[in-house]
């Protein structure tokens, strides 16, 4: 576009809005102007902050129509997944604060509610904004109130069920809503589906009147027009904008990356960036360390799969997120992209579980909450040998709380039938991806982080672990560090903390949430007087499991304390995720600190400590011991 | 029809099916007469056992023709949801057993894999068979093996969002996969949403080849056809089975309840009956000795949206199920019913609580699971006071396993921010409508199980509970039952056995998971001996939570021992409420052991027992008390 988007560039239009309202003054001419300035300012942006990029690009002049036909706050926009939000933040007051996106205390990468009132429902998981669109129309309608309702989305989140759900709804509704839909034939990667087809044929035969998806769900449909070009959007946004009968769906051509060449010219549009140098758009990756976990499970299914055809790999549009990519390229014909549609993965991986087939669902753990209900009805009734690799489980960073993993293992381990393992670390990953490629009797899952393994040398074939069996890592005398998942670093650094202390710990890996390690328990709360359950998930999980185990065999008798760290009852902000780790006291100093603390007050006297130490048999809290058996 | 249903009537062909291959001898006219005793047969054997019976006698044509036409169960029959199923095991090999439908040990209303090599995949959810169709279909094409995949699915629930994104996959994958869409313009109640005024229109303009949404989706669309007529189905499906070039839906016309008038003349078609007199059609219902809760729920919330124009009501399907068709009686514009569409549901209502109403999401326990992204990630991680009243909590009865509401309590009182009751009687219940009618601070659940209430009396309007405090009902020594909802009854129970064996037991209501009443929780640990927590619920929930606390508080140092009494860790087969009690060990006898046992183990020395009811600093293990608060 000819355009200059180096740092020293002025923005002479936007450095003149404050609000949307500002734009209602400004004439065609200069709204074109002023998207060029905004696509410019977002890029400058992103190139410090790093974030969604391709997405914010494909929608610029859209927002700049958007916020100048329409009047937010009193007019609802909302941004359908919104990592394209970036722009209408830009708009909205929040300019000065772009700096801080993605960081602590700062922006978020999605629109949030507590944030500004021109965000009146956040969002970041796909395909909500029509049903909440319609809450927010209907609401108007009873209240008596006007104002437009506006939801943009994307194709790649119409392939969600409830998108078509909510459709279904406001098209039987009669009550005006306003649905952008933003088509720029990709979600993360190249959207799928029968319903992409579609949109192509639509795209296709434009102007010839074909009746479409939309139209039979009861949406009067406008398009296909060109999501670039303000001389047209602004002009039918205001049209819309005065048409009151009904659900109106606009159909919107855009290109992801729009404006700035080596966004266009990437396969994946520069959809999540680093931070990157403007002028040759190369990114600043920090060199890794190790290979990611995500790495390691495509690596690892890929070994099993060479040698068992019956293995499949599924992904719901997050097939590079999820490694099934090179799943995909190793074996084509055994990989399902299903597009966002978690609820059809799991159920299609039970069908073809029922068939014989191995299917492994790689499933995100905060997008797998999707599916809940067909991993209960679905596999676990059925107990179907469906694998779940659940990466991106536990605290994941600057996507902040609403991609964070913190209840797979609760909403799995208390389902009947369930094996439940996580990875203490990559080569561990490597074993579970073998364990539950052998195991042939009930559905399994394995969780693993986000970011990159701790470097370990990886096994070339994985060892198929015993079921319900965790293992000791170091032994010690007084306390009892059991640790469930990658935490378990930091419950050695822990032990190496209290080992200055003069206190003695143990530190062992569960593996196992589901069946639970009884032997290992019995043991550990038999020789020592503290026992600290860790795990980088809310409560109700894994400790939870552990302690109703002992409650129930009459082992909580005060022979050994327990205490459960689990994430905390808030949701985490996004932040580094050392800041995170911090703030859910999970690092070794918090697990050390927990374990003195807990030992202090289970033992508060110093020479009953000393004699635990020296015989733990003599502690009054134990009298009953033998007969507890 | 002018066809006998009486009891003694003759089934000379029925007589000569074992398995479905025996209707292959069969000439049409035969196949006629033997749906007509198909149909005979069917309505003998609800009359008796009751069950589901409208879409069962809407499908015996249609079943026939399938079993006529394909070779189950080389070919894979799917029937969705499969409330519809009767006449399929009656040709299935199953005949005789058919009178213990719904029973203990019995044959269960639904298909089950476990049952028979007939049923390929259980059901009972409803909307997955295309999704586990296209699973099979996928197999069958891995393995290089050949056999139809045919799903059987009504229209009401083709709108919820996984058949949808199971259409968007099966249109795109071109596997050969048939699809018969039973249309007969009603779910449980009639059918709703903009699909089915497209059904309308599909069905209306017959013969004109106009484009309708399953050719957009990349089916091969046939139809619409009179699914009561074999002469027309059979050469049709014969038709289908020698195609194998795609995905195909066939669309075929019923009549829920056909052929029996009192079930046609029904405004519910007969969907679930009492055993009843085949004649007259008469059910016999026992009469109720209290009102229902769901009855209950509906008059509370009646009462609340009197006075408060902001409450709106929200039910996925179920209508009267879930009472919310007497609140639409009261207040038809504040009632929604979006169809089999829980997903949309929930963030429906989040947007209504974002605009400041108050929305009541009344679902199922079981049924809520499909929401559980929706309540993670639109309600509860911004605290929008969006109110569930949870249903049909804990065991069911004669549906089984597939609708039993266990995993309620866990999935939403790990959630931050979340507020969970659980409702002792339906006194209670009417308190916590009103408590969360006032409760705008966040999100609010309350559980409630199926059937009647207790017939203690009704207060006029509800108060307003003190969040997160619980209530003691009877006070005593030794023992602590804390109950959450309504196990209460057999705590109370518990105790007169205790009683009996000069035990004294304190009995208290927690009301509430979350928050928990740690100050009541503090009271009974620190004056009895033994905690026994009970919850009609899995394991992770409001027990799970008791543990957490008392773990990280440090209060599990033998002072008291703790139990916790929940849904065993299997799924509970079909079954009468007091069998299922009993297998779960949820009953006053159970209760009173566990506690028993329990105060046994953690106190083996009688004298140290007599001591404890004496004065409790005397125990050992109670050595530290002071110095642990």
């Amino acid at each position: 576009m000819g355009f200059s988007f180096a740092n020293d560039v002025a923005t002479p239009l936007l450095d003149q809005v404050f609000v949307p309202d500002d734009l209602k003054s400004m004439d065609q001419a200069a709204l074109c102007r002023l998207a060029q300035e905004l696509r410019g300012e977002t890029l400058r942006v992103v190139s410090e902050t790093g974030g969604h990029l391709g997405s914010s690009l494909g929608v610029i002049e859209l927002t700049v129509a958007i916020h100048a036909s329409f009047s937010a706050p009193h007019d609802t926009i909302i941004w359908d997944v919104s990592h394209q939000c970036y722009p209408h933040k830009i708009l909205t007051g929040r300019r000065d604060r772009m700096r801080s996106l993605r960081k602590k205390d700062g922006l978020s990468g999605f629109t949030r509610r507590g944030e500004s009132p021109f965000d009146p429902f956040g969002a970041a998981h796909s395909s909500t904004s029509i049903s909440a669109g319609l809450g927010f129309a209907t609401a108007r309608d009873l209240k008596g109130e006007d104002g437009h309702v506006v939801c943009i989305i994307g194709d790649g989140a119409m392939s969600a069920g409830m998108a078509f759900e909510a459709m279904n709804n406001a098209g039987a509704s009669g009550r005006p809503l306003i649905v952008i839909l933003n088509d720029n034939d990709m979600s993360i990667s190249a959207s799928t589906g029968a319903l992409n087809r579609h949109l192509s044929d639509v795209r296709r035969k434009a102007g010839t009147n074909v009746g479409n998806v939309f139209e039979n769900f009861g949406f009067d449909y406008r398009g296909p027009v060109d999501g670039h070009d303000l001389d047209v959007l602004v002009p039918l946004l205001a049209e819309l904008r005065d048409e009151k009968d009904g659900p109106i769906l606009l159909h919107v051509i855009t290109r992801k990356g729009a404006g700035y060449a080596p966004a266009e010219a990437a396969e994946d549009k520069y959809h999540g960036v680093n931070p990157f140098d403007v002028t040759t758009g190369k990114q600043n990756k920090a060199e890794a360390k190790a290979l990611s976990y995500t790495r390691v499970f495509a690596d690892a299914l890929i070994a099993e799969a060479e040698t068992d055809d019956r293995i499949v790999a599924i992904t719901a549009a997050m097939a590079a997120g999820t490694g099934v990519d090179r799943f995909g390229a190793a074996f084509p014909d055994r990989t399902f992209d299903v597009g966002i549609a978690e609820q059809h993965a799991v159920t299609f991986a039970a069908g073809l579980a029922a068939s014989g087939m191995k299917p492994f669902c790689a499933i995100y753990s905060t997008f797998l909450q999707r599916a809940y209900d067909q991993i209960v009805h679905d596999v676990a009734l059925q107990q179907l040998p469906v694998r779940f690799a659940i990466d991106r489980a536990g605290l994941v960073g600057a996507d902040g709380p609403t991609h964070a993993g913190a209840f797979d293992i609760l909403y799995l381990a208390n389902l009947p039938g369930f094996t439940v393992m996580a990875a203490s670390d990559e080569a561990e990953l490597v074993h579970m991806v073998a364990t539950a490629a052998a195991h042939d009797h009930g559905p399994i899952a394995f969780r693993y982080p986000r970011g990159e393994g701790t470097g370990v040398p990886l096994p070339i074939r994985g060892e198929v672990l015993p079921i319900g069996r965790g293992r000791i890592i170091e032994q010690g005398g007084q306390i009892a560090l059991l640790s469930f998942g990658t935490r378990l670093a930091d419950c050695l650094k822990a032990r190496r903390l209290l080992a200055l202390e003069g206190i003695s710990v143990t530190v062992a890996d569960a593996r196992f949430a589901k069946p639970l390690d009884t032997a290992l328990l019995a043991e550990l709360v038999d020789n020592h007087s503290m026992l600290v359950t860790i795990e980088e998930g809310a409560t109700g999980g894994f400790g939870a499991l552990v302690l109703h185990h002992l409650a129930n065999c009459g082992m909580l008798d005060g022979r050994c304390a327990v205490r459960t760290l689990t994430l905390p009852d808030t949701f985490i902000a996004q932040a580094s995720p050392e800041d995170m780790y911090e703030e859910a006291k999970l690092t070794a100093r918090h697990i050390a600190a927990a374990a003195r603390n807990g030992l202090t007050v289970a033992r508060p006297n110093a020479d009953i400590r000393r004699s635990a130490r020296a015989g733990q048999q003599e502690l009054p809290t134990r009298l009953h011991r033998a007969e507890d058996r």
